[in-house]
């Protein structure tokens, strides 16, 4: 993966802020995984939350233009190599299938949205290891019939 | 995708029958997802669950070795095509490093386990639109250092 | 491409009766594009649908439920080989990022669905040489901030 | 994606210019798809179009040459990760062989050029969500019997 | 590369049949490239095209329709294996550059069309070993500017 | 594509000096295809030619070892994203197989030498839109037996 | 491979230091192989043991972040071209799957954890050729059944 | 993953059969990893002890020289699927340079055979959870000077 | 690898006749290599050859035209999985450049044919280790300049 | 194929010195390809070499870790753009089973090392054109049993 120069300088900031993603978002009222995926140039702010973001990292509000363009999504190699995220690569290539069967079964033919899409993650805490609870949360998308 | 001779079974069964995932689950004591996930070769039962499943499609019981031996699990080429199961793809592309940094941040390094690991996948009912709410359940492990 | 056995017989079955596409969806009230869709597996069909189209053909109604149950979406290699279908992934490859940039100006962050979406293939006679006009019809999906 | 070094001088000029793409067509009498084409990298301008467009964003006329010499076309990696570029792709893998079968219909044995085509996309307004829509128009080539 | 089964009937009729393409062609009035590619099911005939050549090469004439519709072109790997064809594809990789700047400079901004295009194999002797000479014949399609 | 440092030198200036790549091979005759190639760095020029072709662009004499050293062939991805190049990609998809089967009809199992090889472009004047003809003429190499 | 430049610091300064990784690793009381791990940017290190590394090394302290912060794991090409590390993919390749029914017949449904996970090289002498003896002790997981 | 004919028959008879890998190669003096090897095609035994694994899992000893002669090694895709054989391709990812430089160290430039090679794998219990031991033993070669 | 029908046929004969491919080779005055080629589709004979290794092996003369036609020729995916056949791909990773830059000092810009080309793989007795010794012979053809 | 700077100043300098390999080789008592395949950093040499090198090619003698060190072999893409390389890439494609089924007959399973390995090229004249003879001589290593 090769993050661009302006994700470099945000999460560089972030490291020597010692402030939390949760903590950025509730300075600008945005979820953590959101504050997250924007500093990887995965998402879009507009001029107000882009300069409310820069100045929370102590950086200067003339980068604000770079966080408010369109820009290409997707990061890293088709099949990914770095072991957190292949897990959910394996998850859907493992349980892809038997998901699709039960999202039909439920809904009928169609998607769950990753556009109109919020997503969490938790920490539960097991005395036999802590668990990590990973919410997507999607609308449904029949597909048209014409 | 390919699925083998036994999945075919199963899921043409699973058609006539008109039972749901979830209703032979009842049957048999296990969620829906985990019935899906052995309809398509990607669990693995033991003999008692592989024959309740059998008894339950009105397949023969004899096929039962087929549920329960070990097989290669995976499905579908490295980047899927059918759009439902694309949408986890692009999810993994897009927030997959969103998703590591928040995982790092408040685990340190690590994954979470796609083995020990469950999954729901529920219908919440939304007058703009129904939802689809997925969520990953899975042990956080830490690297190791030694 | 490998198309499978069902849409191999509907495909047969239509070239035999000499309909057109266009022809056999007016019998059951459906453009004809969602019915070469339904042919080559990449649309699902209710249950009077199916028999209807089946019916139309002159192929057994006993085959409707191959037009009605979830199926993997997606068609041949992912760059294509055929001339015809390589010109519209040729346009993404050329176009792609210019009609990202006009949409995320006109219409913000986001992108056209797939899938609430529907597509007409229009014949334009020109003296020059007959124009092909290729109309798809997406709603604007905005990603959502949380 | 990298794009080329004009083509970022292009689209920054463009940023702070905050012209559109339309404004900027309008201007020297050109579509905005094709503008944005051509700051792409994706068409190439004569002198006259190429100076005028460098002039309405207020850089040196002295790059002229870049937007008029012959180069390599085709952005992005052979599958794009970009969700609304995807979008295209997979319309591509879902549809393309029904799009074949009724061009093959209703035009004969040949293809749709992606050279003598145009595009246009424009917003259509809906209270349930607006639309986007892409309207390609190329000529059909029919394949040389000899 | 595995060719269709009418493919290999006509190809193992013809070897029989100890016709050359040529002489396949001159019987039809077409020429021995288009007939291969016929063969190969690369080309559609019309019926009376068709059941000539079925004719002509002992075949039952109750296949032409195979001979007629639209199919999937493009044959083998996307890297040839077999030395003959890779000597094509390794043409375009080191010449394809060169080649496009001539074009470029001779034509203008365009492409050769492999559609409006006829294509001749001669063999000329040579006593220091004989040559292949390939011609291509294709309409120069310049970019459409709107 | 990246072409290397020295290209680019060599096709800007041959920019600047507005000849034709026929001009330049005029001066130090050899082929227009030839020094496109060259020029590429697909092909290597003794100390004379780099040289002379130097010094018809006005360039430094000193780069000629550039010309001259053994360097590594073959320019863009495996399959060509320029629609031009792309173009004669799809010729040995399509025509490929045929062509195989015409050459070993004519002159027995073997190959066309790419190397043993020469190349022309010519402009066919035609009022339906003029024509791009391509020749290839390679010695025939037959399988040696042992 | 390309190693990011804090990885070149630490094995151009360990070259320099002609310290083992034993040596480095005895120090700060960590095991070679993850010192190894930890230079190639595939471990982290908390604060502390980042800095113990540093200093025995000789580099600026300052540089610990680059040591302890997230980040992409996974070096090299899908298939590795370095002839050491390919015959381990050789052995996956080779042996993988009689693997998996071993541990399938003596653990039931699961996997080898390689995070929960450790690894040791040692050389054992032998007349006839030293021999390379590679443990892995990876924790069993087992399929979660739900 | 397919394996072949002969494959399939072993791995079924040794299921029925109810004995492991390591009770077969009890019974001809060989090691249990080496029996599941050549059950998936990956060794190849001389005529004795081909026929002695026949007889022992009931099949006929006609079947012998299928276990004797040459074949092509090397199982399912470049990358794998199946999460158990995943995570050793995931080792060679993660571990692969850090165990190249431990052994380059050690060694001196060269490899661990995988020829001149013999496997382990045992079951180690652990109250935490069991723990899969393997152990690799191949023979170290140096790269020849020459 | 899937090896074609006729190739399966020749080797299980082979396998049978318990003849080494020298010994066929001798019957009918050609190279075991060339034999070896002939087996698995590599190469053609003519009809008198053609039927002498039919007739050899015990096999029907009616076989003849599948050693004698035109056929794609290679064999196996682009990386090769097989131990044995990988080591002559690594031989071309690891040595490629070297050769290529030793036959340009040699020879000057060009090749060794793969088609005017020979080979032959002999065995060296050798007290440490039974040596393979495999000679190319391929005619250099230099680059055409025109 | 992006070679490594120190490989560039290398080739550069053996380049200004006229120094064909095999002179560099006399100077140290080495062959001509092991010392080409030292300067694309594909062998390592010890510090004795190294200096020697460098010392003939006029390079400060500094730069001799660079030779030594343990570093990431194999150039180039998987599959070869280079015609030289690639001719022996097609080797390995049309001849690599029947050379894997000459070698198994010979010697019994196992492969010719690419590593107890040693190889020459040399120059055969002939009145019909130069041939390239290419030997490799490898130590044959058997599947060890266990």
């Amino acid at each position: 993966m090769t993050i661009n120069e302006i994700s470099q300088k945000l999460l560089d900031a972030k490291y020597r802020s010692k402030l939390s993603f949760a903590q950025i978002g509730e300075a600008i009222g945005r979820d953590e995984i959101w504050i997250a995926a924007l500093c990887y140039g995965q998402a879009s702010a507009n001029e107000t939350e882009a300069k409310h973001v820069l100045g929370v990292l102590g950086l200067s509000l003339d980068l604000f233009p770079s966080l408010c363009q369109s820009q290409s999504k997707g990061l890293g190699p088709s099949v990914p190599t770095d072991p957190l995220i292949y897990r959910f690569y394996e998850i859907m290539q493992v349980y892809g299938y038997p998901m699709k069967a039960i999202i039909h079964e439920k809904f009928g033919d169609g998607i769950m949205s990753a556009i109109d899409f919020t997503m969490a993650i938790d920490k539960v805490e097991d005395p036999k290891g802590d668990r990590v609870k990973v919410t997507f949360d999607g609308k449904f998308l029949p597909y048209k019939k014409w």
